[in-house]
Parts: C-alpha cells; structure tokens; sequence
C-alpha cells in the first residue's frame, strides 16, 4: 500500500530515474499558510553534498500541483512534486541481471515480475525520502498550529533527530574528539566533520557505514495512540522501516530495558505545574520514551533508529549473474555464474548523515495523523 | 484501531476483568480443518505458571463463535473467545487515583477521559495477548497450507521464536551454565529453569526482569512487502510493538548494523537450487534478515524484539495520588501528594518467559495477511 | 471486509444457525450512558410477528461482552452479542445442492468453495441485521450527544425511517384508504393493518412484496463528506446495499431528478436564523436531499430504499439440483437436472416491513462515522 | 478519503483552475501494455463540444508520471497527470459570497471554512472525472487481462453504459424519432443528436436537463463480493455516487422490484454449459443484476445512474449574497440580502451526455479492486 495514515494521509510515488517523484497529502487542514519556500532548510538537510555523502546534486525545487490556493491550503488533496532532471541510467543496466548486494534489485526484480524500473533503483530509490521530506514540512506545520491552537499558545511542539552514533563512534567522543562540545549544528556538514575520520578511513577502503539516529517530539499531549493496533510505537516503526536501510527501532530505554530491572526502568509518577494546572504526570527519568501501554503520557517522546551502512560500495562484492557468461577459453557457457561487482558511480560513504532530517519527516506524518484522530 | 491487515484482519476485544476477551478475524480462507483442540499447543505456551510467572491460571479454553461450520472455517469471520472466571478485581480499586509506574493506568484514564475500565488493566492488559495467541493459531493454519500449496508441496513453512536473552545472560551463556545445550525445550518451564539464578534473585528483591525474543520465519517466497508504506519489517514491526512492554525490535544484524562496514553487512548473492530450478538467491550469510528494500528476499525473516521488565514490583516505587491525602496533624490537606506504592499480587517476575508464543502469533499474523495480499 | 467506517468503526460477525450473531464497534467516545435496556425499542421494531413478518421469535436480548464499564462506554472496543436459541436446521438441509432462487445460496457456495455454513442463510442471513440493529442504537446516542454538546443543546438530531410506499401502494394512499391520516405509528404491526388487503392478497397467493423506506435525519451541521471518494451519499449508499434485499437508493428527488429541470431541480439559497446567527442557507425546498458536491448543506438528509419482495416464497419456483436425479423410468440420470422448489417454512411476506428500523441503523452508523471525523 | 479500493487504489488530486488534475493508482499489475495513445478514445467520450455540452475544449493529453517503464505498467504507483491549459477564473470570482443553486460553493466554503478554491468549482469540478477517465482505462485493461488469464481466453471482459433515458424521453422513443434504430454509436455527439429536440428547447430556455445511464458489465466470475460490508452493489454504489450529480443508483430491477412480486422478481435457476463445463447458473432474467446477497453469480453485472440535470444555468435563480448590499436610496444595508443569479459562461445543457464513460471508468475501478481481492 502506498498510503499512511488515516485522516493525515500520505500517498507516495515516482522513480528515480523517471521523469520525477511526488506526494499526494490528503486530509491536510485548510487554511495552513504555505509555499514552496517553506521547504528549502528541510529540503537542504537531506541534500547531498556533504563530505561522506553523493555529490548528485538537484536543485530539488518543490512543484506544488494541486491543494494550496493564495498562500493557503485548501483541504483538499495536496500534492507536491520533484522533477527528476540528473539522471544518467547507463550505469544501472546491468543491474537487473547481476544485482546488487544490500540492494532491492533483485527483490523488485521478483516482485514485479521483471517489470519494475530498475534505474536508479526506481521506485526502491533513496530519492523518494524527497517527497517524504516535503509531506514532513507540511506534516510539522498542522502538528505546531494544532498544538499551539489547542493549548492556546501555551505550549510549543518540537521535533529534532540527530545522528547519535556513527561508524560506531558515538556523538559524545566524536564531539570531544572534535572540542566542539554539544553545540554542533547537527548539519551533514557538522556531522561529516566530527567523523571526519571515520568517514575518510572508510571512503578510502572503497567500504561505507552506518549511523544510528535519535528523534524527541516534543509538546504532544498526553492520551494519543491506541492499544491495539494503532500504538504510537507500532505507528512511528510502521513509519520508520520504510525509510529505506532502517535495521532497528527502538524506544526509550530500548534494547537496554530488557537488561534492566523494574524498579530500575520504570518512571515513577510527579506531579507537576502544567499550563492546565497541577497534574499527576510521569517523572522526567522518561526510560518509557514518553509512551505507556501504546498511549502518550505527556513525556517527549524519545526513540533511535539503527542505518545499515550504505550498499553501494566501490569494494568488489560477490554477485551472482544470470547472463551467460562467457568462459575463458572463447566458449559459450550455459549456466549462469558467480561473478564480482564493483558498484559504480559516487556514492554516500554514510548515507545516514542526511537521515535525520527523513526521521524528522516520517515522525511528523505519523504524529499529525494520531494528532488529527484524536 | 482495534483491527489490523488488509485482507487476513484481524480485530480484537475484551477487558481483563470484563466478561471475556476474543477475537474476530475476517478474510480466513474457507475449508481449513480447525477445532477448539487446535489451539491447545499454543495456549498452553502462554499459560502462567511457570517459576518467574504469574499463578494465575484460568482454564483458557476457546470459544468458538462464528465462522466454523462442520470442522472448517467457512470464509465468513471467525470469532474465538475466551471467558475470563478468575478475576479478583478489588486489588486494582486504586490505581485509578494512583497510577502504577510502568502500566497504562494514567494514560489509559488521560486517553477515555476516566471512563476506562481500570480492573487488571482493562483492555491495556496483557490477557489481550490471549486471543493474539489465537488468532496465531489460525493464521499459521493459513500460512502452512498456503504455502504448501503453492509450492506442491516441496517447502515447508516454519515460524518459531525463543528468548535469547534474560536478565542479561544470553541463551548461550545460561545454556553452557546449566548444562543443557541448545537442546532445551523453550517452553516457560524449560527457559525458567535455565534462567533461575537470575529470576530468583529479582523475585528475592521484590523486583522483575526483561528479555529478548528472537523469531524466525522460513518458507515464505520472495516477492513479499511493499516499498511504500508497507514494508515487511514495517508491518512486522507495527505488530510486535502492539504487544504490551515491547521497547524494540530489529531485523538481521539490527542496530549492529549500524556499526558494521557495507562489504561486511551485505549479503553476497549465491546461486542455489530450489524446488523452481536454479535461482540467484542470497546467499545464507542473511545479514538482512531476509528482506531487502522492504521485500522478502527468499531468506529466512529473522527478527529480535526487546521486552522490558514487568511493570508490576513488590519494591515500593514512587509515584502521586490525586486522592486528597490527610495531613499528619489529622488536617485536610488540599493538594495531591506523593506517595509510595507496592504492587499488590503475585505477578510475572519476568512475563517475557510467556512471550515467544505471543511473538509468533504477532509474525503469522501479519505474514498471512502478506502472503493473502501477493 | 466485514468493517466499515473510518473512526466509529463496525464489525459483523456470526450465522443464522451458529452460536450467536454480533457486532464489535471501535472508536466509540467514552462516557455514553449504555444498558441493556437501550435496545429494547428498536430490537422490538425490527422483531418479527406482524402480519406479513415471520413467526420465528427469538428473545433476542442483546448481551455486552466488552467496552461498557460501570453502565458508561469505555472507549475500548464495544461487543454486542445475541445468542442463536430458535434454530431448526433441518429445513436447510437441500439448499446447497437446490438453490434457492433470489438467496445467496449459490454465491456463497460459489464464494466459499463450498464451505459456507448453508443453515438458514447463514452469514448472509437477515438475522444479520439483529446487530446492525445494536450497532445502530450506539450510534444514535453518539449522535444525539454529540450534535447536542457541538451545539450546546440548541440543536436535536433525529433520524426517522418508514416505509412510504409497499406492493406498489403509497403510504399517502394506503393512509387514506384506512383512514388512518398520516399519525399512523409506524410500527410494523401499524404498517401491517396499512397494508393488509396487499399482504392478505400476496400471502393466499404463497408470494411476496417489495416496500420503499425513506429515510430523515436532521440536525447534522453543513460541511460533513468527502469530494472524492467518500461524498455523504456514497457512504450512506455503501451502508444501504449492505442490508440483503436492497435494490436502489436515491437521495432528494432521486431517479425524478433525472427528468426535472435545472430551475425546478435547484435548491435556491435562503437566510436563515440559526443558532449560529443569521446564515445563509440552502432553501427548505430540499430537492437535493440536504447534499450538495457530497458534503451535507445543513437541510435533513432525505433518502429513499427500494426493498424487493421476499424471496422465499412457498409458489413453487424453478431452479436446478446439482445431485443425480432418478429418472421416471427408475434408471439412473447421470446429469443433474431442472427441478421446481416450494420453499418450505414460514416466511415474511413483506420482510421490509421490518427494515425501516435497519435502515436507520445503518444510517446512524454511517453518520457517527462522518460527525467522528469531522 | 480521496482514495478508494483495497488493493487496486485510486487516489484523486487537483482543482479545476489548478495548475493540473491527476491521479495516482497504487496496486497496478506489472506487465500491462500502456501508452498514452491508450487514453485517447474513452478520453475523447468525455471531452466536450457536443450540442448540449460546454464547449470548453483542453487538448486533455495525459502525462504519465511514474510507474511505467518500457511501454509497460511497473506494478509501483502509477501517476497520470492532466494541465490545464484554458482556465478563465474571473467568472467564478463572484460565487464564494453568491453561491450557485446546485452547486458546491456553499457547502465546500463551509467544509474548508472559506481556504478552498472556489474557481471553476476547484476540487469538486467535473473536470476531476478527467482523471477518473484515465484511471478506468487502466483499470479496464487490468480486468481485460485478468479475466482473459483466469479463464485462458475462453471469455472476454466487457464493460458498457449508455444513456438510456434522457429528459424524460427513453432511448428507444428517442431511436424511434429518430429513426435510428439501436444502432445509434451512444457517443456524445450521437445521442445529442438523438435527444436535439429535448436539448434545443432547454437550452433555449436557459435551462438543463438530467438523465440515466445504465452500465452492463459482462464477463466476471461468480463469487465476487462480500456479505458484509462490501457487497458489489455497495461498492459500485459508492464510487457511482462519488460522481459529481449522481441522485440514484438501481441494480437490476431496482425501484421497479419494490413493486414486484417474489415469483416474477425471483430469477430461477438453468444448467448451461460453461467453459467450466455443465454449470448450475442463474437464468438470464437477470432481474437481480448479476448479484445475489452482495455476491456475483455470473450474470451481466447490471445498473443505472440517475444524473440530475446541470446546475449552471442562463435562467435567473434566487440565491443570497454575504456582501452588504447598497440599498436603493444610496444607503448602506447591514445586512446581506436575497439576489438573482444567471450563472454566466457557457455550460452543458446535459452534462449526463459526458456521463457514460465516466460511469464505466468508475464501475473498472470498482470491479478491478473486486477482482485482485478475489
């Protein structure tokens, strides 16, 4: 299905190498003020470009076709799309019959019966968390308008992701390796920088890494989400595993909480001054995440999400091909072989320093969508 | 929302201390055997009793309903239930006023506004799992026979989750300390046994612990999933974070992968015989735990889910009371307070021993309604 | 799917003949009053033994297996059940092989490879609407609660079904031959005596009648529906070809609109004092029924059903036996042959005669639906 | 929800004076032939310039913007997008505060609370049904196919609607005027030269005329349907009534059974010989239209769509302004005020000629997605 959602609903499309890729956003509250400008710092973090990353490079204008009238929307369906422009397909020809390790080749090769567009990785192609981005800007607008309409201005939402870890050096030694301290930008850039290290080590292997990313959501109220099945963790992991390279979700304490004891783990109660008055509310130990039994409890809501390293390396992999291949001697063979691939072109050596920014995205698509149910 | 798939649907209901909990599944092929019988096996799997579970037992016997007619399921929906008869409900009279750290309690009242059904948890509790366990029944009826069938018989579908991890101590590790080798059962009572140092010493404290849970799943094609919304791990992962005291879940090498290098992550491609003739597969390394680009790739699918400690402690945790306390003097105090709280009852030390069977209920579950939509 | 909606969500469940008939309705609000006792007046509506009605009378006392919490809803899903105590199934027995012309019979043999439970109908069975009758009862008090809290009490929904006309016979017509006057009840007793020369007739004759319901609700705000796909009219239509027997639906001046002129078909714009102040208003002419472009204009929602004629009828009917029929001579036929069926039992001879109270269910389920995700 | 079907899902976007109207259809085979000259015929059905249509006249190319490669469908989300090219929107400028009778304004200015866009009707335009046009070629070819495949070409898909009524006059009458026989083309352009006297005399008058289409389709296995909730008529009814002036949808004999008796509505059962061979089937009376208890039994597929007549029309209407009228003796009027509106443009006398294309590519959707479940 290429919808999320129920009432914020996202519909995704296009391939990398056609002639462009796009979101159609039903259920978009009218009236949201927008314009093609709002895009351009999400859209910048995602851009290519940073040393560790792609150097295609798109001027990634958004297109808006339809929802949006004088400056506003409308309600009705908003779409918005990205041409394709710098698409060079000769590369990936052989991709179909000698696959890609890591990679959806041979996936959507089965999948689609041989008929998916296999350039670029098609509709598989990391340039569809473009149009993600785009939904996710629309996606944080009604999320900060609803909350501060709701609280009447008295609460502010707020979403961040950052890198956390990468190549396996955490954020903490990368910034005290770096004496920049917690005031990196959190930029491509900024992160490129502080692995500078790692990043190079790798590229001159002709290898690449991953990268673990955390996300807080700030200002929601308490009581969204459902116990079964909607709860906001099954909603935000629905959503981050599409991200394409996703290996692992995980909320608040995560993996770690099964290592821990109860009264180690659990938050004890508060009570607390809140813009509605004295409330009980869970402690800011927060080892939950901010979610209990599926439903927001007032708490951020804190989750990390595990990036394999990028599959496209220039290290020679083992494939298999099903081209028959000709033997050394001049003659024909009839099977089938193995054979070794160099992944051509420039690649990302992490395409996770531009992740945050998607995580971001796909966090607000899911939060507006629980935000409008309730 | 309380139902979950597209074509293979699955809804559930039902409080802990209502009348019953069940399940009504829609889109079940027609002519598949089925009996009350058939869910013994599973059942007893999350039965409590166990050292490091629960005593509460009940005699857990399915009701069927709807949707069998002379021993096979008719196509129409099937509904399943299961009487709830031991259910002492005076002990959760106050923690409406003075929510349980860890438990639903205060987002569930945030959420229906007070008019929750707090006893045991409600619709929150964990008795929910019981028609889980029982629409899994079901659904791997639907994938063996399906998958039978559509390989003539030559593959065999298999699904199977263990701890593999408790307290801390990986299997391996309480495996070589008990003796048993990786001969041992997996039932609650066989992982209770190899795990007992750890579950009687957080039991001695009044204290609780967590686990990991590993599935596998072999036989399925390659083919399934969706790119956009509805990758394999997406939909696998929305289903295990609906299990109450899930924290994260990871496919192949998970968030190790973020530490790992491209050329040691990616799985080369092989070429193997299978009962099709001989196929480029990948190879059996299966870093990605059998999915790529959101698709199953022929590979098993092999997933890890993190379960927290149980929420529920005799040690006394802090947590705030919204009954109005009295004062030491013998005066009205006007304020809420803090105060102290000691779960009463007898509860899961670690209430992960019951969920390998929960967890392969959740995969079938959602594998079914994979294999229905392809 | 055997649900529908988006947020006040209905699932049906169960056979004519199994255990019980029900219904799982999610996304109810939490806090509405709810007994037994609710369901008393429209379950009496729909019960039969009116002239024209069948015999079979079953208590049909509606049992609340989950969501009701101390006499409240509670927000967790809603099971209403009602038990299957007045089944002969013997009757049944041939009508897998003889299929009854007009009954699902075939379809469902077809649909279900054999396996539907045939007994009385089965899932198909009219015993069906017993819990759309249930479903419908919830649903009336979220609307009525809802549009009294939207509107502080100014404004009372209502929802009113009868049947306008039967056998061809209008109800201005059949009013006036009995000298009735439009204060006739309504009930199905009442509408019985309205038409008892047509009924009367029918039944000496061992055949049926079809009736048209129409159907009002008033009180919904303007602006609920969809452009595309969910327009007002596309979703109550959805829910009306639900109830077995339903033949056409038409809004306003329905299929007469189709030979009226743009002029007369119009609806002018009036201004009106509402509750909200002067506002410009569609007139009360109504001709479009109180939809305009899918979306409620604030006029009542007028809609017609057109119910054929029952279609067990005791006249003997061809159809065709797929077992081997003995031929006159005593010899054995290999083919199946052509055969003539009196459907056996006591039937309704007007069965919408109890529909009015069906369609208003499924009307409010429909509207509760729309007012939830307005 | 802008989206429809289960697996075969059509999500519509796009205002009338937008920058372009589309669609995106989610769940399309792999493998299907499609170019735009495909477009071109049912395209040029539903394009204006007939008497009694408007003689606003758009080249109408399609733009395909994803999900084909190669001349073939991809199986990834298929995009089909539409400029518009001649948009005059200063006409409309005036019906945001007037208005029109029959039309959208009013009850798309509330829906949206005032941010839709109001020219040409914006997204409740008739020119939405462009791309509903385009998504039923599509989905008529994936039937074609299917239905081919499934019974190895022994039966053909077929799929036709027709006016049949238009002004009051039948097509047979009208053929009869004419002269024409039934062999009249049932192109716009033809029938309003069967219907010239009818349109001439309203369009003389400044007025509009309505009409039925009935649609046959043929070809499609029994079995297909749901009890409950989505029958065929229930399905077919929604995406029917989705289109803009739809007042009615009948299947089979429709309002006429509730005028019927059980024994002549009733359709008896035959033997024929099938390609399955000698087979149990439903007579060819057909009065059921081809569906029992919701499911299809093999029969044509039959049913009308009652249009209303168009709403823009030359004649003066009353409607109500929101603007401060200036009252005659040149002083200012507090309050807004009752008007005459002639709708200025040139509009279809009988937009319903445009309507038969529309309701097949409708009834494609609808039966592609009853197909690929099935």
């Amino acid at each position: 299905m290429n919808t999320f959602g129920r009432i914020f609903r996202v519909s995704l499309y296009g391939e990398s190498h056609g002639p462009e890729v796009g979101v159609v956003i039903d259920g978009v509250e009218p009236g949201i003020a927008l314009s093609e400008a709002d895009f351009a710092a999400d859209l910048a973090r995602r851009r290519s470009g940073a040393k560790g990353t792609t150097p295609r490079r798109e001027p990634d204008l958004p297109l808006i076709r339809s929802g949006v009238f004088e400056g506003h929307t409308t309600g009705a369906p908003l779409t918005i799309a990205f041409a394709n422009t710098n698409t060079h397909s000769a590369d990936y020809a052989l991709f179909r019959s000698t696959p890609r390790p890591g990679h959806a080749d041979y996936t959507a090769d089965v999948k689609y019966g041989g008929f998916n567009d296999p350039r670029g990785g098609g509709h598989f192609s990391g340039r569809l968390t473009l149009p993600v981005v785009a939904a996710g800007v629309v996606a944080k607008k009604v999320l900060a308008e609803t909350v501060a309409e709701e609280t009447s201005g008295h609460v502010a939402f707020s979403l961040a992701a950052r890198i956390v870890e990468l190549g396996g050096v955490s954020r903490a030694a990368a910034e005290a390796r770096a004496g920049t301290g917690p005031a990196s930008a959190g930029t491509p850039e900024a992160d490129a920088a502080l692995w500078a290290p790692e990043l190079s080590s790798a590229a001159a292997e002709g290898d690449s890494l991953g990268a673990v990313v955390e996300c807080i959501a700030d200002g929601l109220p308490a009581g969204l989400g459902e116990p079964f099945w909607d709860s906001v963790e099954s909603l935000l992991a629905h959503a981050m595993f599409a991200i394409p390279g996703v290996r692992g979700v995980e909320f608040g304490d995560g993996f770690a909480a099964a290592r821990m004891k109860g009264s180690a783990h659990n938050d004890p109660f508060d009570l607390a001054e809140t813009h509605h008055g004295l409330r009980l509310t869970p402690s800011a130990s927060n080892h939950a995440g901010g979610i209990n039994g599926g439903i927001t409890n007032g708490n951020p809501i804190v989750f990390r999400v595990a990036f394999k390293p990028t599959s496209s390396i220039r290290k020679p992999q083992r494939t298999a091909s099903l081209e028959v291949p000709v033997a050394a001697d001049g003659g024909g063979a009839s099977a089938p072989g193995l054979t070794e691939l160099s992944v051509p072109g420039r690649h990302d050596t992490c395409f996770a320093l531009r992740a945050p920014v998607i995580v971001e995205a796909m966090a607000a698509i899911t939060l507006a969508d629980l935000l409008d149910i309730a």
